[in-house]
């Protein structure tokens, strides 16, 4: 039983009857039976956010070629979704290599003049293991359409190719080589889950060996602790319908991906980092995401560290949907969001 | 049974099987011992957060007389730890009437320069019928020791006293009275829940009356949603310590308030009010908060209106928490954030 100290702390009463626990027992929450959400979301995203838990989320895979095997075959059906995506964001897209690390150059066919001396660095997610070639470009198509930039994405090695700290390094390249051209207050980066993780381990990586920092971030519901600490690990649990919970596919991802690494390292974890320093930075999640607290916690520690740092959450959604359809109004908004920031901080 | 449209909606795909749902049955979420936060979250906030539920929450007044006696009663409780509060905040209050309204005066014993030509306006929460005379105070102290502002607390009638508009009129009328000695640009406006909802309205009457809009608002935790919309009050329910579920007090209290008058008007449910318009806002919520939807709704649709519009996201807190003890690190970075958005934005 859990004991109450109601009044005894001698603190602020703001609410009736405000307790304080005296021990850390688990509240029990009850099932219950989550209505759609029905307020100011689509019915395309109210769609996705309705949907049955999604039926991979408890694939564990135990190595590297066991996860690639399914991301090959996942990739192979993304990719036919790519030519019409190109075609609706009038976005051309070449495969290419920089310094050794495969890349798609995607190109919008309209670029303003205040973005033709700008580039965006785009590091895709998918647990380290999904979205291996160019099935990792979509997010960087949208953004390369709705923001009007050149982009570069990344096509990272994943496992069994390489390990961590592969994915990074990758990144790190392309971004030192970008860095010949373009000044760093010119260069944004970004990325969702995984990618919203690197984005953030981008910048410890490139202080690491003594490069700027970027001028601006885009971190969408970063995995930014893979030791899988963050309340909404609990509270989103089997309410999140993409990662659904802790014990999924795409922290067991991550540990192969890591190899052994201390999991608590900022170049895999990068909430533990130190953010003093970092450019401007937006992040982006949705109320159901189980990645909420992981979201809000770089917030937090980025505000703390006196950096300017913004958080969107979308009513209702799950990990990552912003980016499911392109054709969406959320998807429009969240990326629309992400564009005017690099269009106020880049260049500054 | 709940079919899926696997692949079926030719829609970008970014995860593992993306579905989208075909009908809007609800999600099944199971039973769940939910453990108290444990990352960046100090003691004191963390006791709060995993206290047992308000034992308070299913007291579902039907009068203003039953409300108001439970009001009372909590508020001599309050009114108790008020002269510590007062001293350690260095803050000195003062009962007074504007226009026929009820308000204390409350005065920083240091107000720096840039300060001295600023008011904010403090409208408390308590779902319209908590908190009368001073007990409506702490936030407003809070905000003027750590802001470094002239507060006016408004002591708003609420009923039995009087019902809807009557709270949002007792703000308007302190606020046209401020408006005589100091320029709209100069005044900021604040509040939590309830308090955050008046904020918001209070912008809505003043257009009404002719009045121009402050120069910020700090709306806390709105109850922006007086009709109970929005998929924090499910996926929150019972998560949420404080309000702990959409049936509870508080959905009670404020029926008791608009006292038969349409719940959707926006001057009782302001998210369904205009927003173009609106001064700069920064909203405060947290990830347990029941009214974590209804606090991202306004931040969305203050931007979609194009406002300047900042979003705080406390780990792990559920309604409120944020303002219950002036002494946790999580009051003072919350009320830090509302103190700085308000430097940089009011004269302007």
């Amino acid at each position: 039983m859990k004991l109450l100290s109601t009044l005894a702390c001698g603190a602020l009463l703001s609410f009736p009857a405000v307790a304080m626990a005296t021990d850390l027992a688990p509240l029990d929450v009850p099932a219950k039976a989550l209505p759609a959400p029905t307020a100011d979301i689509s019915p395309g995203m109210q769609a996705f956010v309705d949907a049955p838990l999604n039926p991979s989320w408890n694939k564990l895979w135990k190595t590297g070629e066991e996860a690639r095997a399914f991301a090959d075959n996942q990739a192979a059906d993304t990719v036919k979704t790519i030519p019409a995506l190109l075609a609706r964001q009038h976005v051309k897209s070449e495969a290419s290599t920089i310094d050794g690390v495969r890349v798609h150059i995607l190109t919008p066919d309209d670029i303003p003049q205040e973005n033709k001396d700008k580039v965006l660095i785009h590091v895709h997610g998918g647990c380290y293991v999904l979205f291996p070639g160019e099935s990792g470009t979509p997010e960087g198509i949208i953004m390369a359409g709705d923001g009007h930039y050149k982009v570069i994405s990344v096509d990272y090695r994943m496992p069994p190719e390489a390990y961590f700290p592969a994915a990074v390094d990758d990144a790190v390249t392309v971004y030192k080589a970008v860095l010949k051209d373009t000044p760093a207050k010119n260069i944004g980066v970004f990325g969702t889950s995984a990618g919203g993780a690197l984005t953030l381990e981008l910048v410890l990586r490139a202080r690491e060996q003594g490069l700027p920092a970027p001028g601006a971030l885009g971190s969408g519901t970063p995995m930014s602790d893979a030791t899988k600490t963050g309340d909404s690990f609990y509270t989103n649990e089997k309410v999140d319908n993409i990662l659904v919970s802790r014990d999924g596919f795409c922290d067991a991802a991550t540990v192969i991906y890591a190899h052994g690494h201390d999991l608590k390292d900022p170049l895999i974890s990068p909430v533990y980092g130190d953010m003093h320093g970092f450019p401007p930075t937006i992040l982006t999640t949705g109320t159901r995401d189980l990645l909420l607290s992981n979201t809000v916690r770089v917030h937090r520690k980025l505000r703390r560290a006196g950096i300017e740092a913004t958080l969107q959450v979308y009513e209702g959604e799950s990990h990552a949907q912003y980016e499911f359809d392109d054709t969406l109004p959320e998807s429009k908004e969240a990326f629309g969001e992400i564009a005017s920031f690099f269009g106020a901080h880049l260049g500054k």
